[in-house]
């Protein structure tokens, strides 16, 4: 236990540092890095992490025994160019407990920018918040993990445990990332994941799928489309039956724990769509990007093969209906291109919640609550493969994945904080 | 009327010449003519003008007046280097009436091409059909224009009334080659547009719209996946909406003269789709072409309304019920973006088709048939804005616009056979 005195040298050199906290998120926003583009903000971190005196780390994750691994995610991209980062403290006395604290580089797309009521990349603060594609999600958590470890340090002390600051690539598409860096040897007796979370703990967290479903049609000229087959049209039929399948799964929520109580736990997206080539042919073919969930427990290979048969069945059905425009071909391939990922319970009662828990308290002035997310998190690498509590916690944001994402400023600092607090007292501190 | 022997001496030109003819055809096919790729394919066209000694008019088809013309089709393309082509001639002694041969040069998308069981450009011949993207649509009878024509001068003859031989673009999107023609002053007493018809003539035909529908969405992360709206399902909504005005329009057929015995007059083509950014976000937004055809006597503006009307309400009718994933927010935007083309009829009686009927009659030992077709022709061109009678009339072909498109070689003998008869009589020949 650090005393009081210490708590508040750490709150302050959080509070002392913030507006420098917070124009280096801003500076890592105004740093696109969507997928396939991600090293110029990782330039940024690495700059950081020697900053901070630390040994770096930074390779291709294209490594040996990461397609073999059960949790790969199927890449559609190449891997050379894209670089993980962990910076390492290495303590002089290290007789403390170690930790990994994790965030992701990458961002999702911002979408049609004209939706945006300011510009995705200007890091605007207005009224308590800052917005900007991965303002949220999560550009200022990975500015707050090292925020927080620098804040201990600038109070005065050592710490007395190893500590891995990550910053990975993949996580908004396959978690092919974080799963990289556990194989490259990274381990530690517990793992934060500063993601937006509402400035509460992840219990639970679902996996999630991701796979092309490409159908092919009958192209003819539409003067006789009776005879042809089209492609789109068949396309919203496999949405349908997907869409069933989603419903089928959130009936059996009460079989899960931690899940009963939401009200839709389960969500299938279309995400993109391509199909045809020519307003007047009836279109040859079709392609669905489709983003499914699963409960903890129903491993991806399981879900996948209920998938497989929603999908031919539709087709099958489909053929046997014998609707207008139809004909018995209905072709459908389907192709997991992206996450593969199973979910993940963190149980109750391990010692790193049990001192997030009072951190917390210390930092908001309020009981820390823990939830179920229907999103994916690559807390599932590090607590399935890796066998390591680990609290996915972080600040208030809105509109992620969506127009005007932003993030809650004072959310951020006490979250900082609250973090602070944590890594000082999980590794145990020296006076400097 | 001509003589029994001319008619004879024409018809072995034509058969002379058949094997140049096929040769000549399967060299267009071979040069691949897609939009805004026309100009090679058209190269070929102008130097077999050149050879028959015709005076020849090339000109890019951005020309003044067409935008402001009824019958334009809203392009979404640059004109500036596409060309049309007409090859005159003149006679020496002008006496007889005057003649359009027409042809469209550009060619539909092939789609995937190993759904094809031959290469799309190779014009392969096997039992009896030619086959390749454009050899039924319509290089074949574009080609057989120039050698209906030739034949009646390898038979001996010289024409005494003028001919327009025409190449023209844009028949497949907009029909801005055909009108371009006429607006450029290229006039006549009758029009042969020499489409694959069956070797019968079309009767009537229905008006095209093209147009773009885009939807927005609300993009969320699909952890929060009702608190968005999915652009692409909404997309569904509205094709759904449209189907269903298909129908309307299809019961309708009763008060539609030669349409009354369609199985399915109107058509209404979702021919291509593209939406969404990331497989993890709810899609923002959604961008469906659609093609669907209307009546003669229902012009493109009533056709528009009624489209508008209903793709509005199906946005409202969404918010109003209230689904899921929904929220009251479904924007719609439609725009046209090719055809905006009024239907035709050829009203019977004409000299014209009198003299198709024998000429038909000596070639094939058959009676013409005539007949409505629901795609669209650039017969609305000349008939609509000309009031010139105008036969489309041309060679059997199968999966025009999709795969292994080809045409029936004979078929196609037999069509330069009566296509040249009937040059041979409308013009009026003197022995050479």
């Amino acid at each position: 236990m650090i005393t009081d005195d210490a708590k508040q040298r750490i709150i302050q050199a959080v509070d002392a540092r913030f507006d420098e906290q917070l124009a280096a998120t801003a500076a890592l926003v105004g740093t696109p890095s969507r997928r396939e583009h991600e090293e110029p903000a990782q330039d940024l971190i690495e700059s950081r992490l020697q900053d901070l005196g630390l040994r770096v780390d930074r390779w291709a994750i294209d490594s040996d025994g990461l397609k073999a691994h059960p949790g790969y995610g199927p890449s559609t991209v190449d891997y050379t160019g894209m670089t993980n980062l962990v910076g390492t403290h290495h303590p002089s006395r290290d007789n403390g407990r170690s930790l990994i604290l994790n965030g992701h580089i990458d961002v999702v797309p911002q979408g049609p920018e004209d939706k945006w009521s300011r510009s995705p990349w200007d890091a605007e603060v207005c009224e308590g918040w800052m917005y900007g594609r991965g303002a949220g999600d999560m550009k200022a958590g990975l500015i707050a993990n090292l925020f927080a470890f620098e804040a201990v340090r600038r109070a005065g002390y050592d710490l007395t445990g190893r500590v891995h600051l990550q910053s990975v690539v993949e996580e908004e598409c396959t978690g092919n990332g974080s799963l990289a860096a556990l194989l490259r040897g990274y381990s530690a007796d517990a793992v934060i994941i500063s993601e937006p979370e509402e400035d509460a703990l992840v219990r639970a967290n679902v996996g999630v799928l991701w796979f092309t479903v490409r159908v092919s049609g009958n192209p003819t000229h539409p003067r006789e489309m009776a005879s042809g087959f089209n492609a789109i049209d068949a396309a919203f039929d496999v949405m349908q039956a997907l869409r069933s399948l989603e419903q089928t799964w959130n009936d059996r929520k009460g079989e899960h724990p931690y899940f009963e109580d939401l009200d839709h736990p389960i969500n299938v997206n279309f995400g993109e769509i391509r199909g045809g080539d020519w307003p007047s042919s009836v279109p040859a073919w079709c392609e669905l990007q489709v983003r499914v969930a699963t409960y903890p427990g129903t491993n991806a290979d399981e879900a996948w093969t209920e998938i497989e048969e929603c999908v031919t069945d539709a087709g099958a059905r489909r053929s046997a209906d014998g609707g207008s425009p139809s004909r018995p071909t209905f072709d459908t391939v389907l192709t997991p291109n992206g996450f593969y990922a199973d979910g993940y319970v963190l149980e109750p009662g391990s010692d790193a919640e049990e001192l997030l828990e009072r951190t917390h308290h210390d930092a908001f002035g309020a009981e820390l609550t823990s939830f179920t997310t229907p999103g994916y998190l690559d807390g599932r690498v590090f607590v399935n493969y890796g066998g390591i509590p680990t609290l996915v916690y972080g600040p208030v944001s809105e509109d992620i994945h969506g127009f005007d994402e932003r993030v809650s400023i004072e959310s951020v600092r006490k979250c900082t904080k609250s973090m602070a607090l944590f890594i000082a007292e999980w590794c145990g501190i020296d006076e400097g």
